[in-house]
């Protein structure tokens, strides 16, 4: 990661703040999700904990509990609602998790190996079904438009990363609204919730803002490790969007940057599918070459600032501390 | 056919009353459903017009309509929720569609070939999306109830039956529980909506009825006819279910009667899925042996009695004779 350490490295950032406000409504949302899967067929539980109970970050579910916090809400309702949005990412993974006949004809491994193609987008259809359920029996027709809006604009966003696969000539704004659909919508919807079962409209736009902004960078992020992140320390497969042959800002900026040859190796690599064990060191020192990772990742912390900003009105507390805190440590993901 | 050939064939029966009654509205369906998909990326619009604009009979949303109509509802909310009703629905088969690296390994003919296993799932949680966006917009949560009920309940039927996939030895109860998720509840849903925006209570409970055990004949002759159709006279491939390793009552009923060759044959084309070109013929045979057809359609029409019973109490109108005019087809289907 030679080509990052011109740039200063943010302070030390952690997530422990947030966490010991939201513990105790995690638990009551692990709970939530648990409790709808546990007496499932099989299948569907097996999966499910698979997914779910597989230790991630939670972040989104964390947003709307701490959002509905700093918007001072005291009730039950977010509970069931950051479920909903962490179903919702659950059914998304399991529906990305899918792959094509001819992927798998070339050998690539697939991260749905264990259960299969169908019973990832049947269990994700499941968790999707389970989302919707939670938010009808919340019964408020305002988080519904919410979450279903978001639901049509992620399925959207898929599609669009789908088009551009294999396509290094996507244009950057393309790609930004690939990520903000199929990424930083659930993040900005997950935050709105929190004013909404506070009852707080004044705080809806701000807070929607901050979560698309924390979205975007942490996509950016994503993308940027992917080509350069260390699999043990951040439990990310590095290569993975590059087998996929999957168009991200880093490929973008280092095709563009390229010549001929460096073109076409991004040709026969990504929309050919033809790679060799090498070809992925070389995609990493083409990178280099064009400074494309430490670009994405100030990219990534522009969209920081803005979520920073978004806060900028809001009243101070110790949620919102926490929130700002969650901007630091997806700033500091990158080093 | 041979097998059939005792049984009396039903009165001649049509759905013309019934497309009389709702034709205007259909059309509405369809422009709702174009409306929302014709200004989309060029792969969601696509796949959308091969599903929806391919001409099918639109029974679930037709079953919406009358089922409004019959309760005396003049206003036009049922010709959105009658759309949802069909996004559910094309998503369904969409994600039906996906299909398992396994089996194409195997060199099976899939029904996603045009598009591809990711695309299918995409733009079938797309079309979820729009389903979820224009209950939201309707603006009750009776109908958002009833319908993301019903989208939890088809998820886990298709989990279940791709849990029996290649278990000859499964269970009638089971199949027939699987087919009540997967089929039989959209169905039910799609009548009991009708009752939800006329606001006669009173009627939601006989025409979700009425619902469940049409859509149980329907299915139970669909799977009745994958092994007896005439390809050509009713636009269904003869065979996809025992391709596919499909288990469906004819199949329960033959290997339950089967002797321990028979048996073995059920495991090897089933389970194993190794088939020749002439065991579809064998399969067909071993049918016909032990009545397995006929078995199959009786049920249908047990359901079909069902159905006419359930709107016995119903005020009588043409929109009522419509509908059993419905189950009349039905029946009529498996001749």
């Amino acid at each position: 990661m030679s080509q990052t350490a011109t740039l200063e490295k943010p302070k030390a950032a952690s997530l422990d703040a947030l966490y010991a406000l939201v513990r105790d409504d995690l638990v009551r949302v692990d709970n939530v999700i648990l409790e709808r899967v546990k007496n499932e067929i099989p299948l569907i539980h097996d999966i499910a904990r698979h997914i779910i109970a597989s230790g991630g970050k939670r972040i989104r579910p964390a947003l709307t509990l701490i959002s509905a916090l700093a918007c001072g809400y005291e009730g039950p309702r977010h509970v069931a609602l950051a479920a909903a949005v962490e179903f919702i990412h659950t059914a998304t993974l399991l529906h990305d998790d899918v792959v094509d006949e001819s992927k798998l004809r070339r050998g690539l491994a697939t991260a749905n190996e264990i259960f299969g193609n169908k019973a990832s987008v049947l269990v994700g259809d499941f968790l999707l079904g389970q989302a919707f359920q939670l938010m009808v029996a919340d019964g408020s027709l305002k988080s519904l438009k919410i979450l279903s809006d978001a639901a049509a604009v992620i399925a959207k966003g898929e599609v669009m990363q789908l088009m551009t696969e294999g396509e290094p000539e996507t244009s950057i704004e393309n790609y930004l609204q690939v990520i903000s659909s199929k990424t930083a919508i659930l993040f900005a919807s997950a935050c709105e919730l929190g004013a909404v079962v506070a009852e707080k409209p004044e705080h809806e736009s701000c807070l929607r803002e901050f979560g698309i902004y924390i979205g975007m960078a942490f996509q950016l992020i994503d993308d940027a490790l992917d080509y350069s992140a260390d699999r043990e320390t951040l439990g990310k497969n590095t290569g993975d969007d590059f087998q996929e042959g999957k168009i991200t800002l880093p490929v973008i900026l280092a095709y563009s940057a390229g010549d001929e040859d460096e073109q076409a190796f991004w040709n026969r690599t990504l929309s050919e599918r033809e790679q060799l064990p090498k070809d992925f060191a070389i995609a990493q020192s083409l990178m280099r070459k064009y400074g494309a990772i430490a670009q994405t990742i100030d990219m990534a912390e522009h969209y920081c600032e803005k979520a920073r900003q978004a806060l900028a009105g809001f009243p101070q507390s110790p949620a919102r501390s926490a929130m700002l805190d969650i901007v630091d440590f997806c700033a500091a993901r990158a080093y």
